[in-house]
Parts: C-alpha cells; sequence; structure tokens
C-alpha cells in the first residue's frame, strides 16, 4: 500500500498513520519530498481495508499495490493451468467448444442435439437442470431428470457434462451426473458456495458476474482455488452497460486481460453475451481470435418452441457454420479447432 | 407486447409471427399502416420472452407493454403498503432509522452502539453475525453467537433487529433472533433464497444488486411477495458505474422512481452506497429529503478498529448531529422523524 | 508516481524504468523489499503518460499519486472559491436557484416565467439561445433574438442571465447579454472551447459530462483556470447508467466529493439529471440536503406545448412549491436559500 | 409510438392523450382491451418529444416505434454502402487497415512509419496534427506543418490520409491535405461540426462517444448524412464501463449490431479501445473475425519516446505480425485484407 500524505498534512497525522500500519502488521517505509510526504507499507494483512487509511486526517490518497488475490495470479504460477474435463484438455492448444440447449427439456431434444454436437466437433455437452429464472413465473427446469438426460446423451455422442450447481445443497446430485460444475453469473458472489466448491474435485466453469470487474471474478476463483480445487475455467458472458441495443456488452477484451494477470483458462459465452441469435456468430469468431481457450454455445434443434433463451439459441446448422469458420481462424493465432470430428448422423437446420 | 413489422416485411412473416403469438395465448391486433404494420398482443404468457419475437424475419423491434412484476406494482395495490417489525411501521409518516456495525464483535461493542443509536433516536439495530467478503482471508463473522449478542443489546434498548440472511440453511436461525432478515445486493437474485423467504411471515429487507436495474429488483420482490409475503421493504445501496471516486454510486433516484411504480417503501443505506464516512451524512440527507421511508446507516463505536468496513462507519458522535439535521428536513416533505428518542446514557464521540 | 515491479523483475529492466523516469525529469527513489522492488517517482512533467512505463517489461503495476488538475484542487487553494455573478454570489451561505425555461421561445413566454421566478426567490435566469439537439430535425433555438429577449426579462425581474455556448464563435456573442456562460455536457471536454472561455472574464457553469469522471471535469476546468479566469462553478447533471427507467443516474455523490477534493461551488440540475417532471422536486430537495450550493432548474409556463425539454420542466406553480420545501431543509445545514423574494406578480399554475 | 394506458386510466385521460398527439400530426389508432387500453401513433413529428405523453396523467408507459434516424437506417437504404477514399474502397470485400502515429511528431518519424506501414499492407495513414488532450499541459500537436508532413509521406507510399478535425474552424484546412477527415469521439455529439461536415464532400470517419448508444451514435451520422455528404464511415472506439483495468471497453457487439441498423461501413480502432500495446493485436484480430469492414490502428517508429498515447502504439514489427494474422482470418467469412503489398523498404523492429 502507498499513502499520499495532503502537502499540509502535520508531522502528526503522519505519525498517527504510521502506527496504525505498524498494528496492522506492516513495514512501512517513509519518503519526504519537497512537497509532501509518502508512505510504503509492505507486508501486513491482506485483507486490510485499506479505506481505513483513506479517511484519515491528511492523507490524500492511498492505493494498494498488491492483487488481492494470490493463488490467481501469474505472480504465484507463471505458467498457464490446463484444466482436464475428463481426456479433455482446457487451456491447451485446443480451442475447446462447449455446447448446448439451455435447458434440458426432454429425451429426444436432448438427443437430437447431442448428437449434432458431437458431430460438428464439440467436446463438452451444456445443458441446464436448475434454472435460475429472474421471473417467479418463468421454467425452473427438470431437476434431476433432466440430468439424467443430459448425461446419458453425453456418454452416447462421447461428449463431457457440464451443468450448472446453484446452491450448496444441489453441488453432490450435480455432480454425480455433470464432469464440470458452472457457476453462474448471479453466483459469483455466492462465497458459501465457492468455498465448498473449493472442497470437491470437480473442475468449476465460473462465468464473470454481469457487473463485476475481473479483479473481483478472479477474487471469487481464489475462493475455489484456496479450498484445494485447481480445476477452475473462467467464461466471459457479458457485462452491464449502458447501451440497449444488447441485452449485455461481451467483454471480449477480457481474454487478453485475464491471460495476463492470471494463468486460469479464459472461455467466452457468446450466447448470453449478446442475446439474440444472429451475433452469436460473429461474436464467437471474435473471441477465438482474441485468443480465448474455449466457447460455450446454446444451440437448440428447435429454437423457437425452446422452453428459454429460445433467441439467443442457434440452429445446429448455424453451429455447423460456425464451426467451419472456427477451424480458419485457430491457426493465425497458432491453435487448433476439432479438426476430425466424430462422423455425424444427417440431420438438418 | 408491440411488435413494430420492417417496411419491406412480407405478409408471410407477418402472418408467421401472429401464428406465433396465438399459439402463446395472445390476442392479437394487427394496425397495418401506410409504412409499416404493427401489432399489439396482449393476454398470453407473462414470462414469454420477447426476444423470440425479436429474431424473427420482418421483424423491427418488439416492445414489452406490461411490467414483468405484478403484485409488486402499483398497478395491482394503488395504495402504500406499511410493513409493521413489531410496533415499528415503515413506510407511514415517520423516517425509520436503522443502524449499528457491519459485524457484531464483541458484547461490548454491540451494547455500546445499541444504547447510543437508541438514544438518538433509532427504531432497528442492524449488524451481521455471517459476513459476505469478497476475499476469502477476511473476517466472517461471529454466526449464532453474534446473533445472541445483538438481540440481546436490542431488547435491552426497546430496538428490533435486522440481520443478513445469506443462504436457506440460515434462515431458520436468523428468524429467531432477528425481526428482520435482510437480503444483501450479493443474493438479490438468489432465486431460491427468495423463494425460502416466501414462505416465512419475518419482513424481508430487500437490498438493491450493484447493477440492477429498479425493473429486475421489483421482480425479486415479486419472488417473495408471489410466496404469500407482503412484507418487503426495498434498500437502494448503490450501483456500479464509471466513477472511480466513490465505491458505488448512490442512485437517490431510486426513491421516487419506486414510490412511482410499486407501493412497497423503500429506504436507503449510505454507508455502503458511498463507501467513505465523510460522505455519508450528506447522503442520508439527501435520502430523505428525496422521500425515503428510512435508512439504514453504520455506526461503530471505534470505526478504526471496526473488523469490517471501518472507513464507512459512523462515530456515534456523528450519529447524533445527523439525527438532528433529519429532524430539520423530514418536515419538508410532512414528515416526520423519531422526535422524542428514549434519554440516553452518555458517552462520548 | 509508484511503480510496482513484479516479483520476477530483472534488475535490468529495474533500471530501464528507473533510467526513463530520470529522463522524464522524475526523482526517483528505489524501494526495494523482500518480495519486490517499489519505486517512487516524484517532479517530473505533470502530463506525463503513466502508461508509458506500464507497458515496459518487468512493470507489474504503475499509480499515478498527484492529481492531474492543480488550479482546480483543494491542494492549491483550501479555501471554498465565492464566484460572484453581478452582486449573486455562489458557494457562499445561500443557495442560489437559477431557472427558466430549456429555450427561449417568445417574448411572452420568457416574461412569464422570469417574472414568476423572481417572485418565488430565484436569482439568475437560465434560457438557451442556441439549442445543441441530438437530432437535426429538433428546433435548434432562436439566436440572438433569443438572448435579447431573455436578458430583457431578466433586466426588468432582477435577474442575471445564464445561457450556453456551443462553441468559441458563440462566445462574444451570449457574453454580450449573459451574465454566466454556460458549458454544456456534451462540450465538457471541447478543450478548444474551453481555451477561449479562459480568457473571458465572464464566470462559466461548467456542466459534467454523462461519462465523464469527477477528475476529467476538473481537469475540465483546469482548463479554464489555466487561462486565468477564476469564477468556474461546475454543475452536476447525470450519468450515464445501466439504468433504462431515468433518463441519467443524478450523482448526488458528486456534491460532497467535489467539495473534498476541489474548492470551487457545485450546483445540480436535477430537470435534466432525471428527465422526468414529477421526479425534478425530490432530486432538488436531495441536492441541498447533500450540500449543493446551488440549483438549475427547468421552468415553463405552458410545459405541454415546450419546443424542447417540456417533460422535464415543471410548472411555475410546482416551483413554487419546491421553493417553499427548500427553505425547510436549507437551514438543516447552515445555509439559506432568499427568504425574502421580490413581491410576485400573480399568476396561476 | 405506443402509448400504453394505466389500468385505471380514465376516458378523459385517453381523450387528452389523442388530442394531443393529433395536434402534433400524428394518426392515432386506439385499442381498447379487457385490461388496458393501448394507443398506436405514426406518422407525426419525427422529433416528437415522447416524454411528453410520458408525464401526462393516465399513462403508465410510451414506446417510440421507429428510430430517430432515418438516412442511416437499413430500413431506407438496404444495400451496404460502399464509402471511396480515393481508389480505397471502405465496406466492401476488402478489410481496409488505417495505421500511424497518434500524432505527427516529425519528418523523420512520419516518412518511417508511412513506408512501414504501406510495405505490411496498409490503405490509409492516420495521424494527427490538432490533438484534444484531456490535460492542458499536454502537447498539443503541430498544426499544419503536422497536415503537409503527413500528406507527403502518404504521397510518397501510395497511401490515402485521414486526419482529425475538432472544430469548424479547421475543416477547410486540414480538407486540404487530408482525404478523410475524423471526428473523434469527443466530438460525436457536436452539432454543429457534424453539420459543416455534411456540406463537404470529402469522407468522415465518425468515432463512437465513449458513452454513446448505437443510436445516438446513428444519429450523429445522420446529422452530416441530412446535409448531403452519403460518404460516413462509422469507428467503434471503446466505450466507458465499470471495468478497472482496460482503459475503455471496446464493444466488439457494435460491428454485427451496425450492420444489421445501418448499410453504413463500421470499422474498429482497437488502440484507443483497449489502450495498452500488448492487447491491441487480439482485439483487432476479434474486430476483423467480428466482420469489421476495417480496423484503425496505432503504429510508431519508437513508441517508448512517442509525444502522445505511446503506451497503446505497435511496434512496427508487430503490426507486421498481426497483419499476417489477419491475412489466415478474413477469409474465414469470405473477405480479403491487402494480398499484395507494396514491397517494403527493410527496417527492423
Amino acid at each position: 500500500m502507498v499513502v499520499v500524505m495532503e502537502q499540509r498534512a502535520s508531522e502528526d497525522e503522519v505519525q498517527h498513520i504510521i502506527a496504525t500500519l505498524v498494528e496492522q502488521g506492516f513495514d512501512v517505509h517513509r519518503s519526504t519530498g519537497a512537497l509532501r510526504t509518502v508512505l510504503g507499507a509492505v507486508g501486513g494483512n491482506r485483507s486490510f481495508d485499506e479505506r481505513l487509511i483513506n479517511v484519515m486526517d491528511g492523507v490524500q490518497e492511498v492505493v494498494r499495490i498488491t492483487e488481492p488475490y494470490k493463488l490467481a495470479s501469474r505472480t504465484f504460477k507463471p505458467e498457464r493451468t490446463v484444466v482436464a474435463v475428463g481426456d479433455v484438455r482446457i487451456g491447451g492448444d485446443e480451442v475447446i467448444v462447449m455446447a448446448g440447449p439451455c435447458s434440458a427439456e426432454s429425451e429426444e431434444q436432448v438427443e437430437t442435439v447431442a448428437a449434432a454436437l458431437a458431430g460438428a466437433g464439440a467436446k463438452l455437452l451444456r445443458g441446464g437442470a436448475f434454472k435460475p429464472r429472474s421471473s417467479p413465473y418463468s421454467f425452473q427446469g427438470l431437476g434431476e431428470e433432466g440430468l439424467k438426460l443430459l448425461r446419458s446423451a453425453a456418454d452416447r455422442n462421447n461428449l463431457k457434462l457440464v451443468s450448472e450447481v446453484m446452491e450448496i445443497g444441489q453441488i453432490e446430485l450435480v455432480a454425480r451426473y455433470a464432469h464440470m460444475l458452472q457457476v453462474g453469473a448471479r453466483n459469483m458472489q455466492n462465497f458459501n458456495l465457492l468455498r465448498e466448491l473449493g472442497k470437491t474435485r470437480t473442475p468449476v466453469l465460473l462465468k464473470r458476474g454481469i457487473s463485476a470487474t475481473i479483479e473481483e471474478w478472479l477474487l471469487s476463483a481464489e475462493y475455489i482455488l484456496s479450498g484445494g480445487n485447481t480445476d477452475v475455467v473462467l467464461c466471459e458472458r457479458g457485462i452491464r452497460t449502458f447501451e440497449r441495443y444488447t441485452r449485455n456488452t461481451l467483454d471480449i477484451s477480457a481474454v487478453p486481460v485475464v491471460h495476463k494477470l492470471s494463468h486460469l483458462p479464459i472461455i467466452v459465452d457468446p450466447s448470453h453475451g449478446i442475446g439474440l441469435r444472429d451475433k452469436v456468430a460473429p461474436m464467437a469468431r471474435a473471441a477465438v481470435a482474441a485468443g480465448a481457450d474455449g466457447l460455450i454455445i446454446e444451440v437448440h434443434p428447435d429454437p423457437d418452441h425452446a422452453l428459454s433463451d429460445g433467441a439467443q439459441s442457434l440452429f445446429p446448422g448455424q453451429f455447423d457454420r460456425l464451426m467451419a469458420e472456427l477451424r480458419i481462424i485457430a491457426p493465425a493465432i497458432g491453435r487448433s479447432i476439432c479438426v476430425e470430428p466424430v462422423p455425424r448422423r444427417g440431420w438438418g437446420a
């Protein structure tokens, strides 16, 4: 922490700040300049609230100089982490695509989609069984029955399954079926949930909250990492801005920023990020071009009749075309994207 | 819903939209103008996702014309709701002040503060026993022991107690001690928690999420109301903007806006809204002048040594002065603020 | 500036940074800790772009420790500035109210409003002659004819006149009629305009841009001050956020923040800040309660037929009631508001 | 416009709204439902302020159903516009790259960069002669001398020149040297400037304001188009959000959104959008992958000593690598990027 004193700060005020910092375990270096005094404080308590100094008399500004997260930082671990979900490796040379419907709705829906996705080169099936809906009057998901359908379709098509957990009580159940547990944007700061996920050994896909800074997001990852679960993948899914035409503003720049600050892999969710089907493919291409380690995309065999988020779900044929485009883009940055997909059983779009 | 077709939309496209809407239970009124066709759709499913229409061919724009919430709206209940917390009535002529420390830390701390607050005219004691902290390395609260201390101090000083619940598993425990259950900003869209709170009969204080629109906030209130718990008080506590000097931007305009859209009472939390002690009093005065039904303020007997949020906590003496200022302001809008406080046992600041 | 090096930064990298800073005229203090090296740089060029250091090898973070503005800061001038507009003093004990129509439309409109405002206690007449409109198809103002009408009505009613200048070419003309020149939100960073205003000796009312940080706003004031014009009053008028119900979010917290950072007076414009008539009075009261040095409010004798911004203009009767409320609130913070207004010539609302 | 009445609106209130709309030239269609009355208003004045209806008694909500812009919309002109800058065509199959230093500083600097850029495949040289700087203490540009240097270097290297105009008085001068006039983000709503640019026949590059919605941006384009200048290219350059790590958040989604709403070409400025050199290339790739019609990138022969924006300028060697990556990406969406660049005169990086 660096404490910049006001020009007219008195010696007493300076001494009071120094005493307070020392009391909190900091080593304090004082630098008295022509115009003002600057104090450098190192060591001390990582969770110390620097605003306490900020409101003291004589203080002009306080600046924190260490990231509040540690295990998630590249300072701690310079080389990139590769997260293994079964035999799928996220964070390596291959760009990993996860896809599927917003919610599991029926056996036929899930199986149709899973077969199509596998055929096109996806590696994980995504699908919700418990849905967090902003309206109490909306479809809330199939629960365990949905998980069974999803896992069964995933297995038949050689896909891994990623599905969302909304509360502590669901972890055990979802982990029984899913290979990767998704934490939704609204739960990014549900710290009790994060702490419990830190105790499991199932990989976690941690979505960014719609108003979370990248620092807060990495701090949420830290909750999981500090519990001993090192398999965390971050997922950018759009932040809230003043722009009204799109549902959210997909922050593609989070990809290079996270790669600089952290060793954790980062994927992008263009479906939630943009919220309208016809803009999903451009944003998916943009994410891969920016260096994302993967994508998670909503695909539905019949989006017009989807029980949730149909408007942002691709038709399977659109997903096929997108994958073909991504195979051209990935090599530009020295990456690949499932080049030899499983031969697919035909179906139209 | 109003669907505006593109100028060059074909008749087939118009018919496809109409058929889709009818299938969803809407009555559709068609208005064919010189330039374009406009469809009005009424009735139908309140939770229908209008983006489904938005992505269809020939559609220029889709506009929802009913609020997605119902029970929380003034359309549903024109007269204002008064929420009773014991004998304290929130939403009536009196401006209700809740105050206390961020966290219960010790018996002495809690008792000292409670006596001071009661003496100055506060009606509810606030204080946390379970703390949601963005860093896993921060103080996490005293748990049930904290609740006991808080309730005991509240009772001795004739105050009601409001305390936060962070997850479903805590509801029963916290409700045993607190007269009002607080839902924190990060949990505003924890829908499972809201649904459970809808089943209790304890009043709920629902904080606005830092990036929640007012509409989303009212929709979260709807979750509680639709469960049968009609005692919901809203609390504005600052939204996230680009401004970097303050922690959040306290949206005082939420007060008149909520009063127009909803019958529910709304109070303001200037402590979290601004995050720095010296700006708390001006914002508290502003909230009352704008018509807020109450305030919730952090006060600590020794903020410099508080275990959490000390930087935004008032000294008791500052709280006294603030209450005196508020007593001048409230009559400007036909309201009062505890005019005859309990005689206080002396303590300095 | 404080430069925090990465833990693994090499000595060569440290030396390169030091050399660069010295070359830019900074004195550099080095502090080598157990974990990392921190460099403090003082003096140097105030306009040095610290991002240049930020992108150098081995650097973890760069933090500026002086405000980029100087003349506008309380460090430079600890006591508050009072700006005199004729005999009206802004920034003193009295809360100054400016009011009037968005645009001058006709002699009758202007005279009717001016008489009413003077009667209610306003001290400045506001009114536009040149209007910046976001649509090329909207009413663009009466030009010099409007200025004549406004000044004449102001003089007859013992008011001072504040009016907007949109470009350098208008300064001389507007200054011939107005006692105070307003810079609109969209021009807050029109630096050429600001520089020219620095050369005049007419007081300037500088509105905050809708996405300007408080720091940028003070930097814009610095442009005017550095030209030698010390009569600058700041005006908060709402910032752009994600909230969609209100036109902008009025940032009332800018009042105490500006009072802490700067010696310049700050007033609030609740009309543009909220954009809807029925929310103007609550926000005006909030601004005064927060300590604003004044208000600027749109009032129109017949808002339903106003050529611009009618929806946010008060009826004169509403303005009267608001002034009565403000007279109750101001004393709460030791201020007054025109206690003995000019006897008014009657007119209804 | 669609006016949704409150459920309890009286017939008198409905009639008053209808009368007001008819007075403004609208045709009004009334639809009386079981629960409420909805009015559809078509025709009328494009610049009518719908908030006037919004504040009337009995009105629940007002929704505008036509874009406020016309000439910029795809409704008006369905096929995409190709803007010709000399022999360079923006908006066609080729992705056009503009590059150069933030400011012209010296003949050597400009010539070195121009030669390198031409060699790498850029088609326009960018460079400022008049700089809008947020601090009055920063370098303000070389003026006409800078324009001469830039044009001369552009000509020698077969590039077109794009340069910024900051005010009306500069248009004639800049247009004498530049083939394309840039309007900076801070001037996006300088309507007088836009109107004058509408009268010229030089192509305009219109940057998005940092807090401008896409609708406002298109409305600013409308100002230019309505003056008769149809050669407008839009440029996304980052919007202001709460995220603090990056200077702005580059809104890549503006590319597909603008392509849907408007026929005008859109390019992306990753240098200002992200503000830090090491993130420029990923964002440039993302923009092309999303379908941008071009890029504008800051390149400097010696960024560490640039007089402005050095931190976000690429080294020439980095620009070469980026162009090579883009040549792989463009074909993924059926586009090309200068395949046969002018043979370059060697220089390192």
